[in-house]
């Protein structure tokens, strides 16, 4: 499908007329609103809007700093915004004329969250992401719980953690191990997880069927799942991971909606034991989606490169087994899928595998690495690959800034 | 002190004019707004202002469905608003006449959720069921893991699943250990836990100390943190409880302020081991609080007889924690405090605790009992004890429906 927005039919462009993702921006002085991308610009859904030249309800709903409400109606209205988008976007569109004043280069342009985070969820679903941690952790024996085959597991994370792309990270403190006792200082071991997060659309209540949960996603993000392995080594035990999550959790800016990956499905990988009936993919739950990790220093030293359908377990999976016990899900429920590791070195998404627990330091053009350092910069990039065209997520970047001297002064 | 109210001056009344809880309350018909509870009363806060009786703020604060806003306005309102109630309430006040008219009896309102729940939190905090639940699920060896005389443990739960007293909780299904491979079917070991909830009022950017942390705690409720013990037995490893904790969690209407508990500050246990300098007690942070558990059911069975000063770690100490690694904490954010057991069989926090895991089953007035059965009611109560009166927390009450015969077939 070709455009006539500049940049829209380039070759490995991220948002052509086939994408349309949402996200939220503002110009310097300007509030955030609603907008999609489309070549080298940002549509304005707000101004058009409120122009009279797009209505989706009877209030206006692109006029607000989060893709919530317009999420909040549904299924129905998601299908009716992209077909009226593709109408006014597509090349020869008899609308280009009005268009043309709300289209507005990205580069103009800051981008913001375009979700408001209800929850956050992380899940634990590359067989081969489990198999190595399990490893460090447990040893070989202990590496995959005898649980892992039968639950996509996961544990609940902190919304309040959840950051836009560009957002700097600051090392934390945490109480670590030590030789002598349990020591209070800055992580050592600050690590990414390359991980999709998938955005729930659709209130649930009740537990729901892996279709219902596949139906009720509303698009998918890039997620740096930022890590403090020391801290988790010490803490984690018996109720899971806590402070070590909770410093930050980056994800990209634009929502490529389920709709725009609808074409690019996979089916999970064949299941090792049988799996009970609630959790059976009724379709093909994956995506043929490329991920990749590069460290921004000196130069870009590739980090990773896997694909998001090495995973074990899928969002849709996931999101029916979160809703078995009654739990309900709303409107900007973030779940990441947990850490996209694939089966061979350069596939593994984190540095903790990279460097297996840091005793096999690696090379970047910024000198050796076991785990990120101060002033490091890590970005992750997705596509799926069409024929012709590639479905892109943008960028999910961030760079880490060094610890404070003493945590409990606040900086200036 | 006295009030002219009726009922606040009767031994045994939960509210006097020493409490003033905050709840949110309605009549048939009316929308929920704030209120102040008082003898057998609730003040009308949102009526008072919207008449010119009461002013925090420019704008309206009381008329809403939860106390966010004004919790965002910060400790010096809080004390402020204190004051004016009191001089409002007191006997012999002047506002009497006024104030009249915005009493409205407890038994002509239903209670709502007195906070929009940002984030839920719940942490393990008493050594004795702590221990008792460590030696049930990896023997005596592994009871008490290393690092929890060093750590006020927690994990993430759900505020989606945040409800309050007197809403029924639905029998959940899960997956559970089979003997022949795992299961889908309903938990067959519900449970509850008896718990202090914490709501954080004000805001934190970085790490805070604990005494910042204790400041910052706006008031405490009453929590009744329901589990599925076999749910979670199966699924907690590594990364903690899930869906086992995500049913349902119960809170009593009315938030208990700080200030009203000030008098009754106890410090926590002599330490086992030297804590690291963040986490030591500035001053008594803990609370003498007498907790109880009762089972509703062909009449009333004692189930739990404890006190909240026997946790090993305060809600201010496992707040400072929660904020280490730099975690936002927001108003409205609630921290469960763990299950509060005491030394003594009668002051087991939960049934798993009393059964031994279903080894020991004991009487109740409606039968013999490991865990909850369908129909039953559990109540929780609480109060701390002042010379002539007592600061009150109400009833935290819910009662467990069974479990649908189908999950996927919505009840009707």
């Amino acid at each position: 499908m070709r455009s006539w927005v500049p940049g829209a039919n380039e070759p490995g462009c991220d948002f052509p007329l086939n994408n349309l993702p949402y996200g939220v921006f503002s110009r310097a002085g300007e509030a955030p609103r609603c907008g999609v991308a489309i070549g080298d610009y940002v549509l304005d859904l707000a101004g058009l809007e409120a122009d009279g030249h797009l209505k989706v309800a009877d209030a206006p709903v692109f006029d607000a700093p989060y893709w919530n409400e317009f999420m909040e109606m549904g299924a129905e209205a998601w299908a009716l915004l992209r077909k009226e988008l593709v109408a006014l976007l597509q090349e020869g569109s008899e609308h280009r004329a009005s268009a043309t004043e709300y289209i507005i280069l990205l580069s103009e342009v800051v981008l913001h969250l375009p979700v408001l985070v209800s929850e956050f969820t992380d899940f634990y679903a590359s067989r081969h992401h489990a198999t190595n941690v399990g490893t460090m952790f447990r040893g070989t024996e202990n590496a995959l719980q005898p649980n892992w085959l039968h639950i996509p597991i996961g544990y609940n994370g902190r919304a309040s953690s959840v950051v836009v792309s560009g957002t700097n990270v600051r090392r934390p403190w945490g109480q670590l191990r030590g030789e002598d006792g349990p020591q209070f200082g800055p992580s050592a071991r600050f690590d990414y997880e390359l991980e999709l997060g998938a955005i729930v659309g659709s209130p649930t209540e009740g537990p729901v069927t892996v279709a219902e949960a596949d139906a009720a996603i509303f698009g998918y993000v890039l997620l740096n799942d930022w890590s403090a392995r020391d801290i988790q080594a010490w803490e984690y035990q018996p109720l899971g991971p806590f402070q070590a999550k909770a410093t930050a959790t980056t994800i990209s800016p634009w929502i490529v909606t389920a709709e725009a990956l609808a074409g690019f499905r996979k089916s999970v990988p064949e299941r090792e034991v049988t799996v009970l009936p609630y959790l059976e993919e009724p379709h093909a739950t994956l995506i043929d989606i490329e991920l990749e990790v590069d460290l921004e220093r000196d130069g870009v030293t590739a980090l990773t490169r896997t694909n998001y359908a090495e995973m074990y377990w899928s969002s849709a999976q996931q999101l029916a087994h979160h809703t078995t016990s009654g739990c309900a899900m709303t409107p900007g429920d973030v779940l990441g899928s947990g850490t996209v590791s694939g089966p061979t070195r350069e596939a593994r998404g984190s540095m903790l595998e990279l460097s297996w627990g840091g005793k096999e330091p690696f090379e970047t053009h910024a000198g050796p690495r076991s785990f990120i350092e101060d002033g490091d910069t890590i970005v992750l990039r997705g596509h799926a690959q069409g024929d012709g065209f590639r479905i892109g997520f943008g960028e999910c970047r961030g760079t880490l800034l060094p610890a404070l001297d003493d945590p409990y002064v606040r900086p200036k």
